[in-house]
């Protein structure tokens, strides 16, 4: 009775945009993690006012909120786990360059690479760079504070954002920030909106900054015999004067796994390959190249290859791109992480996720943004099989554990969801995770903004990828 | 009889280390901005512990707390305006540099200069570079969210805060962030402190991220006939392929302030001059200013003088320094506002300020960091004469008002503290400040850390400079 009451609603409100099919349901119930859920109600609201009446109705009905992309993120923050009112934001696409003022004013849906290319088609750039990028949509970056290779020299999703349009867990809409690049007019809400994974708002509008494009770019291909080397080359680069626009990282079961996927021509032998890329007047490059080679002969590192033509450097980039194809392509299933650590423990980090790999006889394929101390180990495992899915789990757990041990973090850009909940008191402790859930109990005090993330629940502790 | 029990638990807490005598306590009533307040107790703890244990006995006692840096800022976030504690981490001063992870560890009372040279001594940087780095601490800094001439290219101080310890409202210690750049596990309670101006949480470490230091740095001088042209002048440098490291604009009235303080060379007659900035591989930057300098040609501005040694480069950032020494020089007291307005709005600005000089008969100069759309409107004034308080008080308050109506902000880079809480609600509307006020609800619901300040009183909506 109740619940036809709140789907004449919501049919009245948005008409053809409501859906309620069992396939469609379906088809909005998962994303790139694991847990496959449906929900009761399916919107694609396409104006502010929209969304607002649609969070309204949650509240008078009592049915949770889960907002949605693309879907394509890793940690389950789209996963409508208690079932209630998926929000399709990727119908709502408008978005306005204003480039005297270097911003973008975008809906949640415009894809993330539509925003490049309006930013580059006036000579400005819009940096965070996220894999999914030609497919994943401005929103889910928002909510997940997406990163990318760019991290090293130009941060992430959130170092872009200067203001919001949010609508409250009431339905009540707000402005956070605005149209300038500083701004300390009372807290920084739109900084804690983002990554806020959908829990305290929905982001209706943001506002970000672009920057000048660089000129150029160069791109170098280190290669080294051991992993510790590997490793001291990131700090060593970093202190020589130079400042990378990006700084990738590939262990030697990456690159192998690379050469057999996509055929490119790599140091099967390396231990790991590191792809620096450099950007700015054209004529500084070189240079700035150099000063990386001088740095790295002090410490015994000779191998690098600076590519000579676009076409080079474009191969470069196909190799990182690849990785997670190759991955996917070698069978079974990708479990991608994305525990991070201080710049001078990635050596540890890439010795302990090789015992792990003998230990529990798994397939670990180790590449990511070295700058940022930010790894992917991804996992390659059948999921069908108990006994592998517990080894995948008691792993990923020993990566999570040992990150927190060298002063880093579950996550570094994947966001917790679903996934990574259970461990966030062994990172932030009770008091830690006390003061968070203070800010969700008072900006959503009945739960009704994308529940069933971040927060563990009552004594859950452990990971556990199956969906029992 | 309860004052007494306090006073000694105070006393047996931190021995010499609590004042109490009037003269003491009168120098703490102060800071850069407006009024002048008498706390209790004057304390200056040494350790977290000791913080603890004054928030605790501040919260048994019902007593305020003020925590309080070197007492630079200038909008009154460190005044104890309801009297209570004053918290003095002057005398906090530890400090590590981590040259391998490139951050510092750092204790409230450390000076901003001294973690440039640390930083430097490693060439490495710390970007965010408030006027008065060499006495400021890095405490105020991390409150008030400081920022400076680098915010152009590199952001301020809440971009280079990886991680707190912080002690709550009730006295409890969490952790936030860590010793990674990218952190995404749960709320960003980092960047929700920075800038909160110590009324959420008291911060008693924080971990900077330090970044490669530029190898060299040039600088011009842009000098303009009118004021339109500087406004273009602004985005056109932003969008032509190379990014400013520091980009500072004169008005006509602070250049000749200027050079009748400092008896500096530069050109009376100019309408405004821009200083310009590059920074990066040594030969790149004399490339970098041919490229500003064919597209100001563009839009016809074609005045331009490069710095040809490192005495001239110096002498140029002498002429940034000195304007905030001659208006003082000049006179009475100045008043020193920072709204801040999208970047195609500054030529708007400047135009609205040469008219509330003749309007309330105000000697106002305007400079400030034109990159970010954050300009000084400095006034100087006799605050011993009612009329021109009042004039003041109107004047600044149409800056306010006009910086909104642009789709700019109260405030860049100086906070809301005293001065600027009755326009919140201005800018943030109704809603807006309740979902701030309710953050600050959740986390401090007794209203003991740095009361009276961020929010307006019941019915404020006016600026009261004078302290009756």
């Amino acid at each position: 009775m109740q619940h036809e009451t709140l789907e004449s609603a919501l049919k009245l409100l948005l008409g053809e945009r409501l859906f309620l099919d069992t396939a469609s349901r379906i088809s909005y119930g998962y994303d790139g993690s694991f847990g496959q859920y449906v929900p009761e109600f399916v919107t694609q609201p396409l104006s502010t006012k929209e969304v607002q009446e649609i969070v309204k109705l949650a509240n008078r009905f009592n049915e949770p909120i889960y907002p949605r992309g693309a879907g394509t993120n890793l940690s389950g923050g789209a996963l409508p786990v208690h079932g209630g009112i998926v929000i399709d934001f990727s119908q709502w696409d408008e978005v306005t360059i204003y480039p005297n003022d270097l911003i973008i004013k975008t809906r949640p849906g415009v894809k993330t690479s539509t925003i490049h290319a309006l930013a580059e088609a006036h000579q400005l750039m819009y940096p965070p760079d996220p894999s999914s990028s030609a497919v994943c949509t401005i929103g889910g970056n928002l909510a997940e504070n997406a990163g990318g290779p760019h991290g090293v020299k130009y941060g992430v999703t959130k170092d872009y954002v200067i203001g919001l349009e949010v609508v409250t867990a009431q339905g009540e809409l707000i402005r956070t920030g605005g149209q300038t690049i500083k701004n300390v007019t009372g807290y920084d809400l739109t900084k804690l909106l983002v990554g806020s994974e959908g829990t305290l708002g929905i982001i209706t509008e943001a506002t970000l900054r672009l920057i000048p494009k660089p000129k150029a770019t160069q791109t170098a291909m280190i290669v080294f015999k051991d992993l510790e080397s590997a490793g001291r080359s990131i700090s060593q680069i970093l202190t020589s004067g130079v400042r990378p626009s990006k700084m990738e990282i590939l262990d030697h079961h990456a690159i192998n796994k690379v050469v057999d996927y996509a055929g490119l021509d790599l140091p099967r032998a390396a231990a790991a390959i590191l792809l620096v890329e450099v950007d700015g007047e054209p004529d500084a490059l070189t240079k700035e190249m150099e000063t990386i080679r001088v740095a790295l002969e002090k410490i015994g590192v000779e191998h690098i290859e600076i590519a000579k033509t676009k076409e080079q450097e474009a191969e470069l980039w196909r190799v990182r791109k690849a990785v997670s194809p190759a991955v996917v392509e070698s069978g079974y299933t990708k479990i991608s992480e994305d525990a991070t650590v201080p710049l001078s423990k990635i050596p540890h980090m890439f010795k302990k996720i090789s015992e792990l790999k003998h230990k529990y006889q798994l397939s670990i394929v180790v590449f990511g943004h070295a700058g940022d101390g930010n790894l992917h180990p991804t996992i390659n495992a059948n999921m069908r099989d108990k006994t592998a899915i517990q080894n995948v789990e008691q792993a990923v757990e020993e990566i999570f554990n040992y990150a927190i041990e060298l002063g880093g973090t579950l996550s570094g850009e994947h966001g917790i969801g679903t996934m990574k909940k259970a461990f966030m008191t062994r990172e932030l402790g009770t008091e830690g995770v006390a003061f968070q859930k203070a800010i969700k109990q008072a900006l959503d005090p009945d739960n009704v903004l994308n529940p069933g993330k971040i927060f563990p629940a009552e004594g859950e502790t452990r990971l556990v990828l199956h969906n029992d």
